[in-house]
Formats: C-alpha cells, structure tokens, sequence
C-alpha cells in the first residue's frame, strides 16, 4: 500500500489548526495530539496489517499522559508482543552538522530497496537547550517519507527523559509487531538522551564529521566509547580527504578502548550520502556485528539486559514520581534543598528528612 | 602530636585476631570494626582537636549498618558541620599500575611539608571483580602514614555504591571539622566509582601511563572526558621520552572535548615520584585551578550543585532501599523479572505491577 507519510502526519493531527507547509519531520511541534477512539483490538487488527496510519495512532495513544490512554496503551502493548517479528535496531546519534538526516535518508532507502521494512523513531526529550539544534538539524527526508516501507515518526514533543524512553521503547514493539524488521532509534547526539538510545539499541552507530571541534561542544561524554561504527560522513569533493584522515585518527582511538563484551571490535568508516560512497560499506559492517553477535549468542544476551535495565529504570522513575508529586514533600523539599545549599544540614540528612516526611503523609492518608 | 596511623588503624580493630603484619592501607580487610561508645559530644571534641584516632572512630561510626549507630553519626554530622575548614577536595584516580600509591606517597607529602593538614580516603566499593586491584594496588604509603599531618583511611569494605559514597561524603565533612584543609578522595580507575568521585571532589586529577593498551580493560567510559588536569606517571628513566610522547597525545586529545563549565582548559603532565620531576608542577596547576575557580565563582556553584546532586541521589537511594527490601516486592521481582526476561510482558508494565505490589503491600500495614 503505498501510503504518503506526509498525509497521515495530518491525519493524527485533524482537527488541529495546521500552517499551509508542514514539515512532516517536525509535526510534533503541535502538542496537542487528538488520541483516536479505537479499541485496543482495533489498534492490534490494524497494527498487524501493518497500517501505518494505525500504527501512528497507538503511538499517539502511547504518549497520551492520560490514564485511561496509559491503561488501554499497555494493554495493546501485551497483545502486541506475541506478534514481534525479529529485529534489527540500530541507534543512530551524531553531532550537529554530521547530516543524521541525510545518512538516514539514503541509507534508509538503501535497506528499504532491499525488502526491509524500517521504521525511525527519534528519542529527544525537548529543552530550550537541545531544541534549536533538533529542529535545525531536521531536513527533509522526502523519499523515505513517500516509502512505502518506510515510517518515520518523530520525537514525542515534551517530557522527561526517562518518559521519552518508555515511550520509545514501548513504540518499537508496535513497530515490530506490525512487521518493521529494522529499526532506527535516532538522537541528537548532544543531549542526556544518548545513552537511554544506547540502552534500547543493538548496534550503536556515530556520525562524525572530519575535523570536529566546535562541532563536539555539547557532545554527552563517553560517547564515541560506547559506539560500535563510526562513520564519519560528508566524505566527499574537497573534504575527502580530511575524511580519510579523521577515519584513521579515530579508528587508532578506538584501540585504546577496552573490547566490548560481545567481541565485537569497533570500526571507523567514511560515507557520503552525496556519491553513496561508503553506504554499502556500512551496511557490510552492521550486517558483520549481527552475523557476530547472533551466532555468539551476545545479540540475545544484550536484548535480555536491556530489558532488564529499564524494568528497573521504570520502577526508579515511577518510585521518584509518587515521591516528589507528594504535597508534603513538594511543601519542604525547596526549603531542605536550600539548606543543603547553604550548608546547614549534610544532604543524606535531608535526604532522609524528606523521606521520612513522605512516608509520614502517606500513614495519614 | 605525633601519631603512627599504623598503630591507629589496629586501636581501631583491635580485640579482633590479627595477622602478625597487617598493613594499615587495607586494614579495612577486616570487616568487622568495633565502634566506640563515645557520645557525640566526645566525638566532637576530639575532632575538634585533631585527634586523629578519635576522628578514625568517628568514621567507623559512619561505616557502621546500626540504626542506633546511624543515629548518632547524623547527630555528630549535624554538629561537626560548622567547624568545617575551607577546603579542596582532590579526585584521583588512575588506571592499574599507574602507581597511584607511589604519587599519593610523593605529592602527598610535598604538601603537607608545605603546611597543609592532608587527608587521604578512597572510595571502592568491594566487588569480586575490582577486589583483585584493589589490593593489588595498594603498595605502601610509609611516609604519609606516619606523617603528623596526615591522615589516611582505607575504604571501607562493603556495602552498595551508594552507601559508600555516603560515608565517602560523610567522612570528608568529619575530616574537614578536624582540621584537614586538604582532602584526596581516591578511586581504582577501573570500577563504577569515578563519577562518585568526581561528583565529591573540587578537582579531579586522572593517572595514566604512558602507552596504556591493556591497562584501559575495565576503565570506566568517559573518565578521560570528566578529568581537570591528566598526570603521565613514571616519567623516569628509559620511560621518559614515552611520557613526554603520551603528555602530547593527549594534550592533542583535551583540545577535542569540549569546555568544562569553570572555563578551565584541562591539562596534560608528566610525573615521577622516582625523580619527583613533574610534582611541582602538578601543584602548579592545582594552584591555577582553585585560583581560577575560586574567582570566578565556579568552586562555590560546584559544591552547591554536588550538595544538591548528592541529596537527591540519596532521596533515590533511600526510595529504592525501602522498595526492595520490601518482602511482598521480593516475593513477586524475580517472577516479573523472569517474564520481562521472556518477553512475556514488557518492562514497563512489569515495573508498573511490582509498584502497585508495593503499594499495596503498605496500605496493609
């Protein structure tokens, strides 16, 4: 079914007063999302025909706050997750100006041409901070836009993190359940959210550019060590060069890291989107790490740890929750917080005054 | 008054059987420790006056699990913080075989030749895997052991990450109300425990060897990335034109990462506590920092943030101690677990039911 990406954006957002040019990419600049009135079996029925316009409205469900939405969400997500079918996901991150977009769009195309289907979904929770280079960085991706194995869906627009990667997370199994075999998890690459991408995905995939400097400003730290491939990008016309260069400076950093656990040794590699050059030789590398990693039995293993951390992670936030939307609590927490600042009190004493407030206001309800 | 730390540290253990040597740096070999029956005010007073044996049990009493123990080390706290001595607090640490000892030895008694009231206290929680290091690691510290000026406390022996950066923290403010205006707080370089550090120290002062290959297994991702100033050790002999080669690579290196917040440009030197070349300058360049820091404003703003920092990771620790030790949530977690592990359910909603167990489990109370 060929299906217009760009459509079915406004069709999740009807209703709501749109400008004339919508970039599809930034849709999620409209907050307001009108949250379909379908069943979980309508959902599950059109997800696992692999109606994209369906699939996009269970996410919209997803990332309803409300309670209702939050009950009937989890609820498809459990009939749901019998009918994933086995995946690839890949976390993609870069520096600004690397051109995310860009790669994503060809080389996207590239896995799609192939008889995949993919789906790209971004985690990056809004801040003043991070937001203008993620509506800077997003051009156009209009050919992956128009594919019909293809489904881009952007950033929920507000949130905590740890929200953004629930949500995220709970969006790739409706993506895999409605026959997405390839998965890109995509972030910006200079804010908190790397890491939350890095635990969701198997591969973890950097773009780089030749000669970053101030390109690194606001990079998270540690990042290019938790990466399996760097690919460093814009390897193309007078810049080819400096690219094969910076390929060589960091595939010797990338010795001095210690081996990952699965055995895997990372690799620096150069790609144009302009020429394609490179693109395949991406590709060869992301299908090596899983050829590795399935046949050694690490691919299972990490997608086990990683279900495990963000159980755990989720039982920590929802614990933070309850506790720091307590009134009582939100009565003394500024004035506590303003005496450990002041020196008045050592913050484990505090910490524990808090906590003991808390508990104090829940034997009284 | 001069005081034999060894001697301290067996006042400490003694009644418990010990080995004929029994060297003081990991005197915390010995797990249980007697604590004194001293009342708080006691405490105080010695700590007040220097008295490092009284200021050894005061720390015993922090380390200690007993409710009534915990009790009257927040009381003494409470007390001691407002006798606290300005201070800088140093992070160290270093890859395995680094010598990190070897410099503590060195510098350390530079500085308190200098004057300075020097306290050495490590972080490390104990685990199968770093335990080997650990103890590896600790060669002696002779000098500095039975310096007046000096203090040196072992880490303590067990427990969670969390719980022993407390006592960490604790520790430092005891130290400080005594009198010790210099503070090292020191780590392995290969555990979970370099960002504790970092997030407790003014400072933080990476060892590292030149051609480090191997030695890079099990380091923690990014540590080069959060360090102020980068000491190259063993800058001596048939080693020193390797130094002085590493010192430059990663010169080259620091100019990649951005910016710390303080406007300070990390460094890179080379050491020898053989020659002792290199120590001089290494205090040059604390100098600098503190001076820099310290005028315009960021010393002051970064204790405040990691007061602030360490009152909510204690809030989170507290939460999710009473979490887990609860009995009906330890009944279910391994089953949910189990089925997380299985993809039978997904992590959130299994996160979300052993939340609503332990709710429950409390209004039955």
């Amino acid at each position: 079914m060929q299906e217009n990406k760009f459509e079915s954006a406004l069709n999740v957002n009807k209703g709501i007063e749109q400008p004339p040019t919508v970039n599809p990419y930034i849709s999620n600049f409209y907050k307001e999302k009108r949250v379909s009135t379908l069943s979980e079996d309508d959902y599950l029925d059109g997800i696992l025909k692999g109606n994209t316009t369906i699939l996009s409205q269970a996410i919209t469900l997803i990332e309803s706050s409300k309670a209702e939405h939050r009950v009937l969400a989890q609820k498809l997500i459990a009939k749901a997750l019998p009918h994933v079918v086995k995946s690839r996901r890949v976390g993609i991150t870069g520096v600004p100006g690397a051109g995310k977009s860009t790669f994503i769009e060809a080389f996207g195309s590239m896995i799609t041409s192939m008889g995949h289907k993919l789906a790209v979904l971004a985690i990056d929770p809004s801040s003043e901070k991070s937001k203008g280079s993620i509506l800077g960085d997003k051009t156009r991706m209009e050919t992956l836009c128009n594919d019909p194995n293809a489904f881009i869906r952007p950033t929920p627009s507000s949130g905590s993190l740890g929200g953004v990667a629930r949500k995220t997370r709970e969006s790739i199994i409706l993506c895999e359940a409605a026959g997405f075999d390839v998965i890109f998890i995509e972030t910006v690459g200079v804010g908190q959210s790397e890491t939350a991408v890095h635990s969701m995905s198997d591969l973890f995939l950097l773009l780089m550019l030749a000669g970053a400097g101030d390109e690194l400003q606001g990079m998270k730290r540690g990042i290019m060590e938790m990466s399996d491939i760097i690919a460093i990008t814009k390897a193309d016309g007078s810049n080819k060069d400096k690219a094969t260069l910076a390929r060589a400076l960091y595939s010797n950093a990338l010795h001095l890291f210690p081996k990952s656990e699965s055995g895997w040794v990372p690799v620096a590699l150069t790609t144009s989107a302009v020429t394609r050059e490179g693109l395949e030789d991406v590709l060869d590398r992301i299908n090596e790490y899983f050829t590795l990693t399935e046949s050694n039995g690490s691919y299972t293993k990490k997608r086990r740890e990683q279900s495990r951390y963000w159980m755990y992670e989720s039982i920590n936030e929802e614990l933070l929750g309850r506790f720091f939307e307590n009134p009582s609590v939100t009565e003394k927490r500024e004035i506590y917080e303003e005496m450990v600042l002041n020196g008045e009190i050592s913050s484990f004493a505090a910490a524990s005054e808090l906590v003991r407030i808390f508990e104090d206001s829940k034997q009284k309800q």
